[in-house]
């Protein structure tokens, strides 16, 4: 039976974590609660709406499944320790294909020391569902949405746009990034940038209650975004604003501390100060020439 | 836009629950991590393979999501905490029809003292899909599947049979039995009855290394059971022993312990011994008359 053998087929391919008392193969896992804080979240990818199965390997798939929710993780400033994952496949997709959708979440689990202890496989007539749902600890109160304050840096990781033309499937969840970051006192809210730029931001602001002005000229723009506007013959910057996906984390910081990020050598070239928020609960585009506009405000639209 | 007003609408749905820190609205929930053991289970519920839009309502629907993750926690003897949901919606389907899923969840989440603390909302043009992932807590090692030892007797909660009649959609998952068993020492093993009660007592011995004896005189049949027989031809006790999606639970224990547990007044009818563990490795059926024959294993197929 396709179920069966694919639970034992996976059971087989478990490491040990510490976390773990009872993995895969009952009815719940079974953990061991820290001392710490917990985070908690959860993502859903459907086929034609979150990847094609045309276009993107098995094993980026998965990959994919697994790393969206290991990047919300890292946007509250978490470690993440264990994951379940969920599986609707199509009747008509191979045993070995569906090993190797797992074989792309296992791959990412084990660079970063994630367990896999449980989930549930099923099959249907429809299109290809991949769930993941990843708990992570940290030590601080976490880097929540509503914390950014008048006066702090906006800092973003990496570079932003173009995604679509590949890094949405192999993107590396900053996962490494947050836990070198966890210790700075002074990080007062993070998300990760997952609809776009000018979509997370503008979250960030409502719920902060604080303003923002971007500066364009600062905003790391990635070659895939020039890439893009060759193909679509929109500037580059817009999609590095609009596009989404990036998975980059976005940060408002206190400047001194900022400063000091900045200054880290293990930093080097991870942070891009992009902004600053202030009191004024608007979104300001600062263009390359000085000029001041509202900031526009959009995503992909799947 | 659906996604944005259907997670703000969901947001002012929620109760305060002491194990939250964060709910609903970040890139992922805060939990306090308590000193006991957790344990973390996961489904995801398909339209036309675990209920169908046309049969169910949006409400049982929903319900049902929530009910199968909180069935898996109660068998493994721990309290759910927190759950997350998620959802892909087909495009095709109201808003009012989204919250009505999302209210047969949270209506079942209060009833339980769950608080729902994340989830992702999708929409796409196939089947709706409904997923959830439970976190549970318990003060002792947990009910495995692997524990049962020879000498055990075998209980089974409620009665069995003929649950595609309504009871899939509208069980009560045992949480409140688990509970009030849980400060029993001396049971060996557990599960819920989700593929069939002769699949999932298969398991049991599988990973216990044991075999049973499952007496069919005492196996509690429901009187929907019986409903189900007239419209099949076959005997009730064929509907108990194979239908499934019956969520009760099955335990082995200690047979001076069950001794304990079927005298106690607070749990006066609610557990049926119905066989007993020994060390064979075969699993077999004794009949009403007393003959003996090998246990048949099977459940709904989807």
């Amino acid at each position: 039976m396709f179920e069966f053998d694919f639970i034992e087929w996976l059971s087989s391919q478990m490491a040990e974590h510490p976390d773990v008392v009872l993995g895969v193969g009952d009815d719940a896992a079974i953990l061991m609660a820290s001392g710490d804080l917990q985070v908690l979240t959860t993502d859903l990818l459907l086929e034609g709406v979150h990847f094609e199965l045309g276009s993107a390997t098995c094993e980026q798939i998965g990959r994919k499944a697994l790393a969206v929710s290991l990047s919300d993780v890292a946007a509250m400033g978490a470690i993440p320790t264990v994951a379940v994952l969920n599986f609707a496949f199509p009747k008509t997709l191979a045993f070995a294909a569906a090993q190797a959708i797992f074989q792309g979440s296992l791959q990412l689990a084990r660079e970063f020391k994630v367990a896999i202890v449980g989930g549930d496989t099923n099959r249907w007539n429809q299109g290809l569902v991949v769930g993941s749902t990843v708990l992570g600890r940290m030590q601080h109160s976490g880097w929540r949405l509503s914390g950014a304050q008048p006066g702090d840096l906006l800092l973003v990781s990496g570079s932003l746009g173009g995604s679509l033309l590949g890094k949405h499937l192999d993107f590396a969840p900053r996962c490494d990034l947050a836990a070198a970051l966890a210790p700075f006192i002074g990080i007062h809210a993070a998300t990760d940038i997952s609809d776009s730029l000018t979509i997370d931001l503008a979250e960030i602001c409502r719920q902060s209650q604080v303003g923002v002005c971007l500066e364009a000229a600062r905003i790391p723009v990635a070659p895939a975004a020039h890439l893009r506007a060759e193909q679509t013959g929109k500037p580059a910057l817009e999609h590095a604003l609009f596009d989404g996906e990036d998975f980059e984390l976005l940060l408002a910081v206190e400047p001194q501390v900022a400063g000091r990020m900045l200054a880290e050598p293990r930093l080097a070239g991870q942070l891009t100060p992009i902004g600053f928020f202030d009191g004024s609960e608007k979104l300001v585009l600062r263009r390359p020439d000085g000029s001041e506009e509202p900031l526009p405000i959009r995503g992909y639209e799947h």
